[in-house]
């Protein structure tokens, strides 16, 4: 692609929005125009670009006109309103929202785990300069668990995962963030009047200094969606359609970056250390694991946020499997704004652009 | 025993000590004289004791000459060298150190979980007005595991339990609080110069608005010590020496109470709706678990701090287990310097006069 393309963000002024405009910026991605697009709400509002403030457009009936590649970190409601329009206009549209995920005729991809679900829909968008359709980003807490796991599916066979997340406040968007320090500037400790007296509209409770099981909303079987989407997208992304996992999801006082306690069974026995090797290797991960270490070495979210890898730490035997050998754990944190959401959606167009 | 005890509290200024002051008192235990025992570190300092301030004496030899009970709540090498002193003075020791808890001749008690140990141990001890000896105060965050743990097990039989925790500062005492909320204080958006200027002396790196997947010390398998400990307490207090259990320990941003996400895989099928039945008949359980509700109802750590149950919600199937049925997940939260400490060595001492 030598000529540049013509990129939308809509959503363009929430969290993922700007990052995906620093992504675009940083890796280079070869933008002709850029096209910034929100709802009316950030009318006559503008946002930084290549050393410009470009004016957001308010996004309506006309918008995807001329446009090659639409990345679309809206809400689902939005994303189904517009992405077809989008698609019409003859854009590629890569979707931040749940709405197109688990859709059969929509690649949900994560380019390091599943690259041949590019390919399959290029072939099957067959020609033209830009390949119109949708493909989805997935959840962010999806994104790093699979990342960890395809090298020891590759290797072992995944026979079981079980997952509990430490999920930062920017999942829920930046008006999540100001509301958690805004309630921990109202615990005493901190010179306020109590830390339940802090605003809660986007959380579910008071998240400052507490731990709140629930993301996203509760489903018949009483696990939440954001536990059943990391279960069905896992699945769909990895190409196990039957991989038994279990997902509980927590919301933590934390801005930026997501951690997953992993708890993996395998098929065939690996040891921490071809793990740690294997996953060394791996496409998207960064391995800090040195418990012997002084200071001991694992990833943290606050040590890791603005960054782009998968980071993961404290690989080590879990002896609770039998037989022995076959069970693994590992501590999984990455930034849910990038490689959770603007980055995946970056490295996506990358990649269906790159490999026409 | 109508007649009152002589109560020693060794380490009575302490977070944990603090609470036992507060536990003897509120339940009313049959105290004739409390005597508050601290390092030198607490020389002339006072402490509250049912409407007096005491002060605080020294430890040192003669600490416990007519003593009846000494609750310990110091380190574990202030335990091994004063114990055995207490005990040689015919003092029943209570102690919170993990300094004798898997001492084979020291019984590890929750009394909701295994008051047989007790029972073995005052039959050891025969006759006496006060049962010398030393029994052990399990680690915070095995005593909420073990307490939901027991009722799943009497039905169903426990195949194997992956638990990851969500654990608060004040598991590692006041300081460690402290230096949380200072650390808060050093955020930018709470008008800090930046999160990581807040110190760094209790915790291993900066807690707040972090995740730190590091609780003691590391030990040669990659495993913290407070994994080790959650494994091989839970098996003894459980009589289950084989027990497959895996933990992931990790402190949180949380001032008090410890959470806990909890898979377990039983021998025989036991349904979310049977465990929830069963659990919340459980000695010291109670149930928080309605996510059909508005707003939906769980346990979080903020909310049941200063209570004294072991609060369990999120009680559903975990379908990743084989044969169907034969899986659960739940969320356990508790107040660590209570059910997890202070309260739960109280509980013992109750067991133990209250047997006699």
């Amino acid at each position: 692609m030598t000529d540049g393309l013509r990129v939308a963000v809509a959503g363009a002024t929430g969290a993922v929005g700007r990052q995906m405009l620093r992504c675009l910026e940083q890796r280079s991605f070869p933008v002709a125009e850029l096209r910034p697009l929100a709802s009316a709400r950030s009318a006559g509002r503008t946002v930084p670009f290549a050393g410009q403030q470009l004016p957001v457009q308010v996004m309506g009936p006309g918008s995807f006109e001329g446009v090659d590649v639409a990345l679309f970190s809206c809400g689902g409601g939005t994303s189904l309103q517009f992405a077809p329009q989008a698609v019409a206009a003859g854009a590629l549209v890569i979707d931040n929202s749940s709405a197109w995920r688990m859709d059969s005729e929509v690649p949900l991809v994560v380019p390091e785990v599943n690259p041949e679900a590019i390919a399959s829909f290029l072939q099957r968008a067959d020609g033209g300069r830009v390949p119109a359709g949708i493909i989805a980003n997935p959840n962010c807490s999806t994104i790093q668990l699979v990342v960890a796991l395809r090298p020891l599916h590759d290797a072992a066979g995944l026979r079981r995962v079980v997952v509990s997340t430490y999920q930062s406040a920017s999942g829920a968007g930046q008006r999540a963030v100001d509301e958690l320090y805004a309630q921990a500037a109202a615990s005493p400790a901190l010179g306020g009047p109590g830390v339940h007296s802090g605003p809660v509209v986007v959380h579910p409770t008071t998240l400052a200094f507490n731990a709140i099981p629930h993301i996203d909303v509760f489903m018949d079987d009483g696990a939440t969606r954001e536990e059943w989407k990391m279960t069905v997208e896992s699945r769909k992304i990895l190409g196990l359609p039957d991989l038994p996992l279990h997902a509980t999801c927590v919301r933590i006082p934390v801005e930026r970056s997501h951690s997953e306690a992993v708890n993996v069974e395998l098929e065939r026995p690996l040891s921490p250390a071809q793990a740690r090797a294997l996953l060394a290797d791996a496409p998207g991960v960064q391995i800090l694991d040195d418990p012997a270490a002084s200071p001991p070495v694992y990833p943290t979210p606050l040590q890791t946020a603005g960054t782009d890898a998968t980071w993961i730490g404290r690989i080590r035997a879990d002896d609770s499997v039998t037989p022995a050998g076959h069970g693994l754990a590992m501590w999984v944190v990455s930034d849910n704004l990038l490689k959770g959401a603007a980055l995946n959606a970056v490295q996506i167009a990358e990649a269906v652009f790159g490999s026409e």
